[in-house]
């Protein structure tokens, strides 16, 4: 499995950022043509000092050929435009593989 | 379910990173009394430009309780002071609660 994995800073208001991720967003991604699986966690603290992020969520897909499949998609693209209105500035994107240790 | 997520920066050396992170500290963390589960991501890229990160892991527990008496552990203080030994500067942590979204 690879994953597209989210990383979202803090927002200046948490509950209008959860209601336009949750209400909104999500609803978008789960449109994404071979998108094997959505998981969001949030953020609850860290050992030492505040946490440097918010909200984290991966995107699962059953390669690499898939997930960019999935990102040329227009339902991609209209999840995208989607998350630029209300997350712009807080969220890091990047690819991931899961590897057996 | 909860976790503890590491987010490790690029290396200067990622072949000797390597090495000491699968060799020697990874074993150290299975020990970590209490853990259920270790994944462990490469990341392989971003969508644009380059990734913030170069490795992401995650060390589940059963809830933050859990969570709580195994980051107090003999065991896992061994472990963060072997990861001191290598990763210094290029780790961040982070405890996370994954939720129904």
């Amino acid at each position: 499995m690879v994953k597209l994995i989210a990383l979202f800073r803090k927002p200046a208001d948490p509950a209008a950022f959860d209601r336009a991720y949750f209400e909104t967003h999500v609803p978008l991604v789960r449109q994404v043509p071979e998108l094997r699986r959505v998981e969001v966690a949030r953020i609850t603290g860290a050992p030492r000092g505040e946490p440097e992020y918010y909200l984290m969520a991966a995107m699962y897909f059953d390669d690499r050929a898939a997930m960019d499949r999935a990102m040329a998609s227009p339902e991609n693209a209209a999840a995208g435009k989607n998350l630029m209105g209300f997350a712009k500035g807080l969220v890091t994107f990047m690819f991931a593989e899961e590897v057996g240790e």
